[in-house]
Parts: structure tokens; C-alpha cells; sequence
């Protein structure tokens, strides 16, 4: 696949609907009320008393004001601007003013999956709502891992972050003196497609390449590495990265990071970019996961900064603007493929 | 009607023409130009060397430059792009490099009354206009009582102004801990239309209510209150809350306070809040006077807060959207239809 | 013509195509890639290892990322985010993970033309590049000339910023007290229109006027002054003022000062505005270098601010709204009529 080829044109215009997506980190639901929009669906976040995550449609039904402006009274979300209660199904269970309560009176409630750390939505028609097919994350809660982790919006089409992600061979020029090097681009990568489980994964296992600051400041490794990168995405939203670095000639010791995103459309040219860095090694050491938090994050913020600058650009395109794709590109075509199948479903 | 019932769905979409409408407070207009945009019309403002205001369309025939960005020579307006100038009428008396004037230089002149510490001006067909039609508001100008008044843009429809101020209920949720406390949305309202005169009255009495700060601290009652709130609105532009408070069980003595609000579009989806506060006592005394001047501006922030959010908020709803109206909207859905047969002719 | 005439209505709604565009002033040019939008086509700009001027399209082939914000290795430019390298030509050299490239990978290069300090652009088909077509401000270049010159964007369409140069009478008005007086606004104008060369040329000789700041400063006169203006507009990129000063009733000496705009459209309503003031007198004066940069600048911005507030305005008035022109306007009309002729070839 050197040449062009008939291909889907980059940024995703459909969304995929009938999906989990990550909508919070855990810790950021609790008790003042969040408001995040998911799909272009406004929704607002909050944690009863006993610790139960709840999602509430975003908006009253009386005047449509957001509910995520609003605060709690107990497990119930009392509107701030003229008072009308919800209960935690959405049930309307209060107005001001009258005792009777009109019976059409409900937000919709959205079905809510909290795990891994992440407090995953079902978008799309509840009853299709499955919690065991919410993808696993474990590292991001196991013993013996430590992970730093945060969230950035972006002002991109989430096909953007996805394209970046499944192409690791930006990590050399975006990401020079970071995390890349010259051996990033220059090996070719492997592409497996699951359609059905609707996974991609992209490997690229380099034998002996520089070590960025980002594995040699936080394992101590001095010389130069064997560093195996396999991606895992499983469409829309989890998006996992492998990472293993042992001294070049040597199988141990083996340093394994795992590298999270979950990518959630916010809605048209907007998504919400949420990231981790698990490890398994120097976990008690907190200046490694000071170093980590802080080095990652530069690093998500030259990614985010490129792709609010290229939708800017993309935006004064002439419509049906050209693309041309070469090999370090069929993890990302693929993902492509795979997220306009579930968005024309 | 505690069940949806067909009705006016919210923002106004048409603006009333052929009315009076609030332009600026006096003290707003004087020698130098203010520029106003009233339903959308472009309007430069001020006043004569002998005190008289004048309205004229802010925008030179020339080239469109704004008048108002320009400066007064006496009582004419001298064009800050290339000098063409207006008399008080809005005829071109002088354009720059020749003797000649086109005949059809002339600007709109539009007709003002300047009433009750208002500048009024006329939207509409000049023909029309009936000075002795501007509604009154006599408590800002006359003995016997002190105001304090300001003036906020909102980025939001008129009609979300309107319904704001129609359904007091909200200072319960919105402005709790300042003007609102429980009773306030508890007691039913009775509602009053007089659909010939473009006149809604709405009344909320409580007869025994909290007191809240900005009435303890104005008065010095320390105890609970007697509240009365009497609503009337002369659509489009003039609200007056005729609000009179005394000690609980007691009909002496009355702190009168009058506030009053002219509700003028700007454009689509933003309109100018002009407030004032009129008391009938502690007259003199001027920690009073800046209590209420800053803590209503506080509260005229609330509003303007929750305006813009909710204007943002439904700017991204789909369209036909649902609300669900109750009895404290009897106010605010009687003021629709008026607004909108206003619309209509 | 003093009463409205038909007349191509006012912003340029088209470009003129097949023409040299000032893309930046040559010292802008460097070994650091510069972003220019030229007529809506981004371009990149930059200088070679042995001092060429090259310009790019501003978009990699692979997924539109703008060479603008890469980096240059030696002659070549490094696609920023995966590493697509093309050379001064265009052509694509380099990319990651492969050694065969595309035959399809290439970018848009521009003919450049670099010529008295400024950097062309030809924005059209390149087969009708013709160099020698570039009008010439050798003033800018020459031994006896002291030049201070710099580059505003205006988010105005650059119709409005050919209506301000070629209608100099606004100087009275938007830069009295700077190097407006009376007399310009007073004197009548003449004007010649070139229609095959496409050149108008407008001139305003005061025999006996007001020495404005800009010239008392710069020269020492402190009495009256003869002052001719002599403006000559090359549509549709570049406008040189002649400008000659001489105390009122003398022929010496003279003070020649060369004001030169290059106005090029970046895209629908936004222009840069290339400015430059030369003089043949005081060239060793630092002080009066100073003061002309400074002072130039002033009046620069005070059009910068008059056209940005002039294009929100007419971006909310209803289309088809009427101009009327006067004599002032013979120049500028002209200039219009070029350039629509120019637009529609």
C-alpha cells in the first residue's frame, strides 16, 4: 500500500452510537455534579452517598437548564434554576410551587459501568446496553502497578486522535527528545485486524534503538534498548499500548509500561483525549511517578496542541481534500474501517 | 395546566416592531456618541448642546462606517472615517472635497422620548410613534424615593429574560441566600392578563415568609415577613415588581421597594438588562444605597450567569425541542403569546 | 458624480487570479519556516542554505499537516508530524518506515520572485508566472533612500483597505493631529485610470496647507507647506504614494518621501497590510528613523482599527446595503472596476 488507494477520507463524521464510551476518570465523579457531552449527548455526573456513579440527561425538562449546574440534595439533583428534583432513574420526583407531579416529568438515566478507574456510558438504545463488553483496562487498578494519568479536551475530530495514535512513527518528529527516535519511523510495523471483535493491532518490535529520556529517566537504563510496542485498540474508545524495554542483548530485566487512552467524541470536531502511564517497576519510587506524570504530559499536550492546529487547517480544506497513505498508515486505516462499520450501523 | 399543553415554544424567534424601547439610561447619553444596536437596528445616541437626546442610524451613508465610532461638532455628527455630517434630523449638511450634498444623504432619525430617567426610542414606522404611549415607570425620577440601577448585555434571547423575570420561583434556587428563601417557591401565584393593554400582572403574597438579606439588611427587620410581589409587565420592554415587606403579624410599617427592569433586544440571541431598585425609605442613607446597588448587581449577575448558559445550552439542542410547563409559567406563557401577537402584526 | 451611480458594490467578494502577491518582506524570510495564507492557499515559506526564497503549499501530502509549523533540514522541509520530507521543488524525498515514496507525493511549489525587499508569490497557474511583470518600488532598495516599514493583518476584506489608500481625504478625519489637516479633506482630487495596465493613479497638489507632525518632525519645517500627493496603484497588490513637500511659496528643497503598501488578500475578509514610509532627506538621522517608524505605525493601526470595526459592521448588515459616492471616491471606484475585471478573467 504504497500508492493511494479508495480509502475512508480521514475525520470521522459519523459517530459510532450502541457503544461504551469513557466518560470520566472515577475520580473525578463524586459529589459536586459533572458535566461532560458524549456524542453530542449533554450528560451530568454525580455519586449518591453510598458511592454509586450516576449518569442524568443534562438538561431539566422545564426550561432545559443543565442539571450539571445544578447541586445535590442527598442522592437527588435539584435543579439551579427553578428547583424542579430528580431522582437517581431521572424520575422527576419534585416541583416548586404544586404538589402533582407531571408524569412525563423524566430526564433519561444513562446505563453507567464503573471499572478500571474509568466510569464508563452506554450511548444509544439502553436495552442493548451490555456491561460485560465494557473492554478491560486492569493494570489501572492492580497491585503491583502505579499509574499516572489525566484528561485533555481537544478541539479535533476524535478520527484525528485515532490516527495518531495507531501511527507510533510521529513519536520521532512530534515527539523527538520525548519519547521518539530515528528507530520509531524506520521500523516497519505488523497490522492485525479482529473485525468482528472490532480490535487492531499494530506492532513494532525494534531490536536495538536509542532510549528516549522517557524510559531512560524512569527505568535507569543507560545503553541502548529492545523496545516492543503493541497496540491494541479496541474501537471506538480503549486504546492500549504494550510497552516493553529490556537492555539491547538482553531479555531481562523487562520493563513494562502500559500506555491507556480512551477516546471520547464530545461531538463534531471535539473529544475528550483521557490517558494513563501504568508501570510495574519502581513503584514506591515517587519521583519516577513524578518525572512520569509530568514528562507524559508535555507529551499529550505536543499531541494535542498538533491536532487543534491541524483541524484548524483542516477546516479551510476544500471538501474531499486529498490524503495519500503508505505502509505506517494500515493500523489506521483499519480503525477507520472498523468505527465507519459501527457508526453505519 | 400542570401537564404539557401546546404552547409558544420558548425563545422568541420575532421581535415586536412598531414599539417604544428602552435604548439607554440617561446619565448613558451625552456628548459623547454611544453606539446601541435595538432589534438589530444600529443606533447611535446623544445629546444636543442643549440637552436634548437624539437617535439616528449608526451607520454614515458613505461607506457604512460607524457613527457612533465618530465624534460631535456641536450638534452635529461628524463622520470619524470621512467627514460627512449630520444634523439632529439625520441629513447630510457637509461632505468633504466639494459644495455639492446628494439629495439622498440622510441618515434615520428615530424618534425619542426621554421619560422616567429612560431614553425611548421607536422601532418601527417613525408614523406610528405616539409619545404618550411610552409606559411609565414614575418611582425612578420622583420625591420620595432613592434608586440604584445598572445596565448588563446578556447573550441570550429576550424571551429567556422575560421568562426569567415572569417566574419569580427561581430566586428560591438561583438567588438563595440573597433575595430568594423557600417560601418564594412554595406559595402559588395568581396571574392576571389583560391581552388589549399587552399588560401581565402576577402576584405572589406570603404572609409569612424568611426574611432575606437583601430586605433584613435594608429595613433592619430582624424577624420573619409579610411579602408581597406584584408583577407587571407591559410588554415588550417594561417589568415593574411593586414589592412591599412589613414585620410578620403587622400591617405597619410598608418598606416599599420598586424594581424595575426594561427588557430590550439586541439582536438574536442577546439582549440588554437594564435594572433599577427604587426604595421608599432609609432615603438618606447611603450605606443602604450601596448595599443594594451592589448586592442587586450580584444578583443581576445570577441571572446574566445562568442566561448565557442556558442561552449556550440551547443553541446545541436539537431543534422543536420539548420544555414541560407548570403553574408558575402561567406568567411567562401568557407573556409569550402577547410577544409573539406583537410579533405577528 | 455626486449622486449615487451604479458601481461594483463595495468588498471585493472575488480575487484576482494570475497575479504576484506580496507574500512577506524579504527579512521575514528565513531558516525558519514561515506561514503566509495568500488568496485562501497556504503557503510555507522559507530561504535555502545559499539564500533562495522558496514557497510551498503549506499542507504534506500524508494527513494535511502544515509544513509551516516542521522544521528544515538543510534545503528540505521535515513534515512535523510523521516525517515527510520534500525538497525546494516540491517533491517528496523522504518517508517513514519505506524506502519506496509515492510518485504521487509531491506539494504545490510557487513561483517566487524576490525584488526591493519584498518576497512574490505568483497565485495562479505557474505556466503564466512572468517575473518581469512584478511592479517595482526600487525606492525601497536604492542608495539615497532611509526605509522603516512593517505588516498588519486586518481582518477586513481587502477591498476596504484599497477603498482607504486610493481615498486619502479620510487622513483628515481618522488621522487629523497625525497627517490629516484641513486641506487634505478640502482639495479636490484628479484622477487617470491605465485600464489595460491596470494602474490608477489619483493625485491632491496643495499649494498652501498645514504641515501635519509627520512632516514637521521629520523635516524641521515649522511654517506652511506645499504638499502633492501623487498615489499610483498597480492592481491589485501594490499602491506607492509620492509624496513632496516644500515650504509654502518655495520650490526648495524638497522633501521626497515614498509610502508604500502591498495589499494582499489572505482569504475572505482578512488582508495584510505591508507598509513601508522612505525618504530621501535626514538619512543619517537615527531620531527621525525612530520617530517615522513609530509615528507610521500609529497612524497604521488607527486604519487597522477603522477597518476591523468597518468589516463587523457591514458582516451585520442586510445584503445589497447601499454606498453613496462622491468625488473623493473616483480613485477607489476605479480600483474596484479593475479589480472585478481582473477577478473575472
Amino acid at each position: 500500500m504504497t500508492a493511494p488507494s479508495p480509502q475512508p477520507q480521514s475525520p470521522q463524521a459519523q459517530f459510532a452510537r450502541d457503544q461504551w464510551y469513557v466518560a470520566a476518570w472515577s475520580a473525578e465523579v463524586g459529589r459536586d455534579l459533572l458535566g461532560r457531552t458524549i456524542l453530542g449527548e449533554p450528560l451530568a455526573l454525580y455519586r449518591t452517598e453510598d458511592g454509586r456513579a450516576v449518569a442524568l440527561a443534562d438538561r431539566c425538562v422545564h426550561r432545559r437548564f443543565p442539571l450539571s449546574a445544578s447541586r445535590l440534595d442527598g442522592d437527588r439533583v435539584v435543579c439551579g434554576y427553578h428547583g424542579f428534583t430528580y431522582d437517581t432513574t431521572g424520575a422527576c420526583v419534585s416541583v416548586p410551587g404544586q404538589q402533582r407531579i407531571p408524569r412525563t416529568a423524566r430526564v433519561a438515566a444513562y446505563p453507567v459501568v464503573e471499572q478500571d478507574s474509568f466510569v464508563w456510558v452506554w450511548i444509544g438504545d439502553p436495552d442493548r446496553a451490555d456491561p460485560a463488553a465494557v473492554p478491560r483496562a486492569p493494570h489501572l487498578v492492580e497491585p503491583g502497578w502505579v499509574t499516572v494519568s489525566g484528561m485533555e479536551p481537544i478541539d479535533a475530530d476524535y478520527g484525528l486522535l485515532v490516527d495518531n495514535l495507531m501511527d507510533l512513527s510521529h513519536e520521532t518528529y512530534l515527539h523527538g527528545g520525548y519519547i521518539g527516535t530515528p528507530e520509531v519511523a524506520e521500523t516497519p510495523i505488523t497490522t492485525e485486524v479482529d473485525e468482528d471483535a472490532s480490535i487492531v493491532r499494530v506492532s513494532r518490535h525494534m531490536p536495538d534503538a536509542e532510549c528516549p529520556p522517557f524510559y531512560a529517566r524512569s527505568t535507569g537504563i543507560e545503553g541502548r534498548i529492545r523496545r516492543l510496542q503493541d497496540i491494541e485498540y479496541h474501537a471506538p474508545c480503549l486504546y492500549l499500548l504494550h510497552s516493553r524495554i529490556s537492555p539491547t542483548g538482553s531479555d531481562t530485566p523487562v520493563f513494562r509500561t502500559e500506555i491507556t487512552y480512551a477516546i471520547t467524541p464530545s461531538g463534531p470536531g471535539t473529544v475528550y483525549d483521557f490517558w494513563a502511564v501504568s508501570r510495574d517497576f519502581a513503584l514506591d519510587d515517587q519521583e519516577v511517578t513524578d518525572f512520569l506524570r509530568e514528562f507524559n504530559h508535555t507529551v499529550v499536550m505536543q499531541d494535542v496542541d498538533a491536532l487543534n492546529l491541524l483541524q484548524r487547517c483542516l477546516d479551510t480544506e476544500p471538501t474531499g481534500y486529498q490524503e495519500l497513505s503508505i505502509n505506517i498508515d494500515t493500523g489506521g486505516l483499519a480503525a477507520r474501517r472498523i468505527l465507519a462499520k459501527l457508526a453505519a450501523r
